[in-house]
């Protein structure tokens, strides 16, 4: 009775590895013809990645992409697998404008040739997003027949901005619209794909087949959770998050759609920790495994920043992996190096303990240091023991550092801040601490060791670069520090405006002040995961050179 | 006879002082009005400084730029300025978009109210432009009479498109355009700027006054260079670059009008290496004062992008703001040393001598390291002697790094690429040397002592970090290397056509492989001034995770 068996195809495609990431879809595509299916629908970009940034303006990429396309519809062919229509994301050339060179499309593959293609309408050019820097609109829809039934291509942002393609869909007789995207993991952004997805299969009658990319690539984390929506607005599909997958649909009408494997979906994500970890967990090991490495380092203080990374670490790339060290200084107490040590035999990572003293003790014989300066110095004798272990073996550093410090500048520039990938960068201090939970409370449901030294949860944080430091004699409660900076990063809020939100006036210019002036420093950081609406990095676009800092009326 | 006397007044606002750059402002108007003027013009957005980036996504600070304008009508009025019509940039607020809240607009000031306002209508999203991304676009021409004649504003990008309201201006009976500029210094870009008012004033039959900003906003050298053009392509008045200042023109028709100094503009420019080392100098030194610092370090290695480094620093602070320090190791030469010490006497900059030597040795004593991991400590140490003698003493570091080691990644993270400000980072190596010929011509013309020791100029360029080491060991001759360059980054050339411009394979290939598994070390590099068409930083965004490097086809 089924007319269409889709199979919604969630990979984890590398940018610019065009041979790999076709060769994959080619596999895909195998599994799915012996599943029956007769439509395979892939992600946004699949064939090259994505975002694949200032790539899009090298001709010679984009010709690679669309001739490997073509190749591709005849291979199909080939192996057999000619009536299947594949529907697969990738670049292709536009005519010249000043800038951008390429669209962003998605083909239909039948038969053993192109049978069409879709140019992405909406561009975004916000948040992370610099989607018309690089590419050129496309202005038609496209709409094909496929054992009888109709089908139109749509590209992520389409669905999300009123107007354009989306807006013709019923005039052209859709039955289902398929969404290509490439759309990045963000707390709470889940919910509001379904609702969008809902609401667009209600409002234009069609069924709505919603594929996403899975995957870390850079600071961003894909988490698949694909989801097909039949015309009543009734979720068929959901496909899981933050791993490769094929479900599959068996439509007879937009309005009569199944999942093969007759299991309910769930409507319902876990819960926001372990998305979040998930989302780290993912974009560490993507970014070790895509580039290369096969190992991390980091430095482990005892403090609950680099517990929560070596575990992080260690769910990603396995605890053989994992390098800890540990670099005690004269004003490291006891239990840091005793949480530290506890945590890496929790964790079963592999540690080894190099004293920064003798180090710190030449060097301030040379040039004798004070104040700030001295702290800097401890941190980036830490950074040098962790890089020269780096270079010597070929681990990727961690640098453990939070949005919260980082926001504030509560760390030393090529000290403790060195390494190339910052699991934790987006996640505030306390949110942090709620990681840390669920990741014990996980391992207690598993029957496993909790990985994360209650002590490194329950302790004051501390730098421990003098005597007796903790991090509050610096900064505001990390409660207050983590409200006041959402107001002020996130949702952009304006002096006055925090003050009326019931800050004091003292604090509120403080924070200002740090993170505006911290702004440098945070240029010369390591990428990290985006899980927020609002990441430092490319999300956040702040000149350095600012006065409106120092504002006070 | 006159009946308009325009001043086009090229300042150097810095972003965010509103207050500041407001006060600037009304100190032009007084002068110009001492001077007779009845037109005053400034650069765009001259009162928020510019690019204000994501500034833009702040309702407070755009709300506060307009006031303060307002504000500033009325303030000229009671100043007794009233009659004056003056032009200039700001941002305003825009009706909602998802994102971009406001306008890149100019004002026209008359009779102590706000006569009008134009909104920039195409807006750059490329090179190191986000305007699309923070801007909404305008779409309507504001045309107001004065003194007789019909002025209609456009703002900088609105010129370099056709259509638009370029295209509608003749039809507005324009008998002058003023156009509001905020245009980075490129290398020969002044002359495609004079081409292009020309041709502007040609094909619509209209005077134009183009007035540019000057001086250094963070990675951009604005070079002023403001230009008067009548309606016959004339060059009526060229301001001096990387200067602020007021330019009069006695306008009586859009035919007729001249210099109120009746000195013939410059048409040509000075010479390309004068040129740059201009921008390098402006942008150093708006650097260094529009943060707050005083003085800057950096290492002195006895080569020579340390030699220009330090020669572009004292012609932008003073000799005796800039600290060198010379950090020896057991593999420096004698030579290395003394042309240090040589550079420094000729400049007369303050300088101090630290050894590496005891310090890398206890390192090495803990922790034995092999070839590049022991060369990266040397290179680490002194990037830690530099960063603790700024922190202790409030020095700005400037890494002396030139463009094609940055290209390559031939530097070490942490070490040698410390610092805040990156003065050479544009510039290929080829062209410092070419920099420091003519700044030793320069002086030698002046009757100085040329500051850069020729010895610094002719020795073969080595990092000294093993016994007898050249750069060219590791690398192509510069010459090649620069020319390939060029293709590859500037060109976006792809690895074939490259080839086919005459490389050879082994080398095409190795080069392209260093430049795209540099890009994480660049992310995490300093800023320092654009000069050329393409340079590292937002204006080239490459992924990290790429791996069509390894593209072999």
């Amino acid at each position: 009775m089924p007319i269409v068996r889709l199979a919604m195809a969630q990979t984890n495609p590398i940018v610019g590895d065009i041979s790999g990431n076709l060769a994959n879809c080619l596999a895909t595509v195998r599994e799915a013809a012996a599943n029956q299916a007769n439509l395979v629908v892939f992600g946004e970009m699949c064939v090259a990645g994505y975002p694949i940034e200032d790539l899009a303006t090298s001709p010679e990429f984009i010709e690679a992409a669309e001739s490997a396309v073509r190749e591709f519809a005849i291979a199909l062919e080939k192996d057999g697998f000619g009536d299947i229509a594949v529907v697969i994301g990738h670049p292709s050339r536009a005519s010249a404008s000043t800038w951008a060179i390429a669209h962003n499309s998605a083909s239909v593959l039948l038969g053993g040739t192109v049978l069409g293609r879709y140019d992405k309408h909406h561009l975004p050019n916000y948040s992370v997003f610099d989607e018309y820097r690089v590419f050129v609109p496309g202005n038609q829809l496209f709409t094909f027949e496929h054992c009888g039934l109709k089908f139109s291509t749509l590209i992520c942002e389409d669905i999300w901005q009123s107007g354009g393609p989306v807006a013709q869909i019923s005039n052209h007789g859709t039955d289902i619209a398929l969404v290509l995207n490439g759309s990045p993991f963000e707390v709470d952004k889940g919910d509001r794909r379904l609702e969008l997805v809902k609401s667009l299969a209600l409002t234009q009658d069609i069924a709505v087949s919603y594929v996403n990319l899975t995957g870390g690539q850079d600071d961003l984390v894909f988490d698949g959770d694909s989801l097909f929506v039949d015309s009543s607005g009734e979720l068929v599909v959901r496909a899981e998050q933050f791993q490769t997958s094929i479900d599959y649909v068996d439509i007879t009408s937009k309005s009569t759609a199944e999942s093969k494997n007759m299991r309910a979906p769930a409507v319902t994500r876990s819960s926001l920790e372990e998305q979040v970890w998930n989302a780290l967990v993912t974009g560490l090991k993507d970014y070790v495994a895509k580039n290369g490495f096969k190992s991390v380092i980091l430095g482990l203080s005892g403090g609950i920043d680099s517990a929560v990374c070596a575990s992080i670490a260690a769910d990603a790339i396995g605890a053989e992996n994992v390098f800890g060290v540990l670099m005690p200084s004269e004003h490291s107490s006891d239990h840091s190096i005793g949480d530290a040590v506890d945590l890496a035999q929790r964790i079963g990572l592999n540690y080894q303990t190099e004293s920064i003293k003798d180090f710190v003790d030449a060097f301030e014989k040379q040039i004798p240091l004070t104040g700030l300066a001295a702290e800097n110095l401890q941190a980036r004798a830490r950074g040098l023991i962790l890089m020269s272990l780096s270079n010597e073996r070929g681990h990727l550093t961690l640098t453990t550092g939070n949005k919260t410090e980082l926001a504030v500048g509560y760390s030393t520039i090529y000290g403790d801040s060195v390494g190339g990938f910052a699991p934790i960068k987006d996640v505030e201090k306390t949110l942090v601490w709620r990681l840390a939970n669920w990741r014990n409370q996980h391992a207690v449901a598993m029957s496993h060791t909790p990985p994360i030294p209650q002590n490194s949860i329950e302790k004051p944080p501390s730098a421990e670069l003098r005597p007796g430091q903790v991090d509050q004699d610096s900064l505001p409660d990390y409660e207050t520090l983590d409200a006041l900076l959402e107001l002020y990063v996130e949702k952009s809020f304006g002096r006055k405006q925090i003050i009326d939100a019931g800050f004091e006036v003292e604090t509120v210019d403080r924070v200002i002040s740090l993170v505006d002036r911290s702004e440098w420093k945070r240029r010369q950081g390591a990428i990290g995961p985006k899980i927020s609406p609002l990441a430092f990095g490319r999300d956040r676009r702040f000149p350095i050179t600012n006065r409106w800092t120092h504002r006070k009326s």
